[in-house]
């Protein structure tokens, strides 16, 4: 028997466990042209949660009673399609089941020689080329200047931030443990990191923290923690917003601090992405985040969650920060 | 005699006569290396409204007890300085002075017989690079794309929409009067133009008149102005933030939408801006506007107002939107 995980209902807010379903199903056969895949990584990420929603985005809604789908690294079981033979690693965007076929159009071989198979879902997957890119692209930083991340141990910031730490930057990650701090700057180099939780006054103690103000904020959690860095941008700070995990399960996105005026008054500029936006720039990106990786100028952290039955726990974890790095679930 | 206008007081909220003083002094002299000059028109500008604040902006803020500034046309009435000989005209950042000396090394010469003075202040000046260079390296029209201005009767909205017209693009312009929207439409070209202050719901009405979305938005005023457009911006979209017009007087930011979410959903860009930050641009925005007027394809609309006096009162009265088009005093 195979088994998967559909999308019972949308949540309102947080996601819950009863928003999942597991169903059993038989197991597929590959016909001429496809290749059987056993699922061995699955990611869990926040961009995700959109999907749950009935909103436009650049991708669409996950289907009532369909599948969940999300970055899975699977091994090839059989094949009747050239391209691919059994043992074979693969990554792409597929769906939460234990087996399923594939056409291969959409996949990528990977190496397990080369990285173990659940960097594929995270520093040399989706995960680092959504920091690179981000940051380089958007946040085009220089040497000297101040960095700040938030959602900073998580699977994209912990590579944010790192780069920037490579490239000459001071880099100070925002996060909600004081564990995601010391990993910040024991592990990856950060040069600080706060605490948010523990913080009274965000906005100054960044302000002690970047005297000279922050030129790059690489944002991934928007809400009162970004209004936090904002003020204390600098002339011509640039702000990539990766994501905005402290809105996600907002039913309304809420009001803030209007920055209009203070961004006119800067030059400040902020710009929405997905890694996805810069495709023409994926191999420089994948070649420099293998080459600093190989070098030992990088590493990073995985929270590595067992068994298909904790997917839907996992994914909902991920709102809470229960994840170090990157989250992924071990089929 | 000569005449100045000093910055008496700093105003908390819309700017008042009160925080103006009109002082007399004795006639400059031009010393070595000066040229003596005869203000003939002054440029009252929202972006002033920043300087009268002590607050940390890219110009310094007006000093009290000292002259206000902002772009003048002036005429050479005698010189010491070889660059330039009476009759010459110049514009630069001078004082509200009837009369001053100026080293020259600001100055730049402008043409009478190529276009009426005043024009060196608004489309064949600063307002017209802002128009310019904030549109095309922000904003990156495409033909055929639908582009929103707000302020759009302004000094920099009316020469906005005109080269997105000339671009391809479907241009909407917000106003706060009937009668704009009739300049626009009529004299400009726009397809067509909104009056914020009779249309009850703004967002409702930008997208009835852009079923398919918003791809630009020039910004001039802030607030909930642009609240509703933003609501109505498509994947993609590219907001040049010019000014803020509807906030320069609000002593907080206020608050408003959190578009963090939606710009990371559509990969959306904000960016706020001074003609300035593209420099190295300048030389080819006036040879396109330039071309552009002298081809018939752009015409301007000025509000003067006549009388040094009433300087003034001409700056407070663009809060009101008492302007058509740039608003310059002639002395």
């Amino acid at each position: 028997m195979n088994q998967s995980i559909t999308l019972l209902s949308r949540p309102s807010g947080k996601p819950e466990i009863s928003n999942f379903k597991f169903e059993r199903e038989s197991m597929p056969v590959a016909n001429e042209g496809e290749a059987l895949l056993k699922t061995r990584f699955v990611s869990v990420d926040p961009y995700m949660r959109g999907r749950m929603n009935l909103s436009e985005s650049y991708i669409p809604p996950f289907e009532i009673d369909e599948p969940i789908e999300s970055g899975i690294v699977a091994e090839v079981i059989s094949s009747a399609n050239p391209a691919f033979v059994a043992g074979d690693f693969v990554s792409g965007i597929l769906k939460w089941k234990e087996y399923q076929t594939s056409d291969g159009k959409e996949l990528v071989k990977v190496d397990a020689n080369k990285a173990p198979l659940s960097a594929y879902l995270g520093i040399l997957g989706m995960t680092g080329l959504t920091a690179y890119l981000g940051l380089i692209k958007i946040g085009m930083p220089k040497y000297g200047e101040t960095l700040v991340v938030s959602g900073a141990a998580g699977a994209v910031g912990s590579i944010v931030g790192q780069i920037g730490k490579i490239l000459g930057c001071k880099v100070i990650g925002i996060v909600g443990t004081d564990e995601k701090a010391t990993l910040l700057t024991q592990k990856h180099g950060f040069d600080d990191a706060l605490n948010y939780r523990t913080n009274v006054n965000l906005r100054a103690s960044i302000y002690d923290m970047c005297p000279e103000g922050v030129d790059i904020y690489f944002d991934n959690v928007g809400g009162e923690i970004s209004d936090a860095v904002m003020y204390n941008l600098n002339r011509f700070a640039r702000v990539p917003l990766c994501g905005a995990i402290s809105l996600y399960n907002a039913p309304e996105a809420g009001t803030g601090p209007r920055f209009e005026m203070m961004m006119v008054l800067k030059s400040i500029l902020v710009q929405g992405f997905i890694y996805h936006n810069f495709s023409d720039h994926i191999p420089e990106a994948l070649t420099k985040l293998e080459a600093w990786l190989a070098a030992g100028k990088m590493s990073y952290t995985e929270t590595i969650i067992d068994g298909f039955q904790n997917l839907p726990s996992a994914f909902i974890d991920l709102f809470e920060g229960r994840n170090e790095g990157k989250m992924v679930v071990k089929i």
